[in-house]
């Protein structure tokens, strides 16, 4: 099997990359280096480097394709892997998360909620949620390599050893609890309160500073 | 007037502390300077300095309260200050955070929903919602100081707009889209998507190197 040198601190950039490149305005439709350098606090030779390495394809005179960069880094990325993604607790921000539009789009794979209560009636959903009990079924069956954890913080602690124990590899947590895995398993936090309030600070010290 | 002299540095680490003592599992009750420092890597002196500055609790000898601590620097950042959060778009995204028990929790004041076609019949729901045209007249009526979009992309930018002539000064933006912006106003960008797809690529960087 032919192996491919991936840099660590290459992979460590797409990110960045990849989120500019998304965000820019709908209307951009080339992307230089230059520009790209800037707005990342990037040296511009690197930049240059290292979308030579990720895309093959041909630079025009006004920069690069943006839609064939953003393509090739994922492809790079191999991110259309099949691997999928389920969310326990469907409460109303796990619902909002599991028919979150943007995760489709992104061809990112969410397949299922799961919760204690799962609906009688799901004919007008989209997805679907299954009860508890069939997540490490489903998980086995669907391989499954990301959770995300949208219970209250008091059994947060229980659904992450589930997942960890049904084989998941990555958590986004979204309970305000820090969880305890094996060193294996990656943690992506978010703290909906803790990211306003930041915003809060930030707003703030601009008015202490002005 | 008395004006208290803020360290910008020390207002920068703030949010971290909170972070951290609010992730803490529910049973720890005291922390002490040498595992909080551990934990944020940060020097151990800087850490007992900062506490001293933010928190005037005597120090037990199992260390300090946390729940004193996280009060003291809520109320040194003045964070209880009559200042409120509205949210424009009242999708699914838009109501869950509407909704979420968790701001509330933090004492963050997101006090009401904005959309081109709010519910009609509101009588089950906890925050109202009102129609766009209301918004303006609303923010300045209640000190609106920050602006959630949770609107598609489109139309994300003549949200961001009419919020900052209504005087937001901070935005928390969830659509998948870079805001123009007026240098004063702060931008905090959440997009879902690229978060997992994040947690994707550091899934596979660490498969490439095991």
């Amino acid at each position: 099997m032919e192996s491919i040198k991936v840099s660590k601190k290459l992979l460590n950039r797409l990110p960045g990359y990849l989120n500019h490149l998304k965000m820019l305005p709908p209307e951009v439709e080339c992307v230089a280096a230059p520009s790209i350098a800037r707005a990342l606090g990037l040296g511009e030779v690197q930049v240059r480097k290292d979308l030579a390495k990720i895309s093959s394809t041909g630079r025009r005179r006004t920069g690069r394709s943006r839609a064939q960069l953003i393509q090739d880094i994922e492809a790079y990325l191999d991110l259309a892997a099949e691997t999928g993604t389920v969310i326990v607790g469907t409460g109303k921000l796990g619902c909002a998360l599991l028919d979150y539009e943007g995760f489709d789009e992104a061809g990112l794979n969410v397949v299922a909620g799961f919760d204690l209560n799962p609906p009688v009636d799901q004919a007008e959903r989209g997805k679907p949620i299954y009860p508890m009990g069939e997540l490490e079924d489903f998980c086995r069956r669907h391989n499954v390599s990301i959770g995300i954890i949208a219970v209250p913080a008091d059994c947060a602690q229980d659904v992450c050893d589930t997942l960890v124990s049904c084989g998941v590899e990555a958590i986004w947590n979204f309970a305000p609890l820090q969880l305890r895995v094996p060193d294996r398993v990656i943690v992506k936090n978010e703290n909906l309160a803790l990211s306003l309030t930041a915003l809060r600070i930030q707003l703030k010290r601009q008015e202490k500073q002005a």
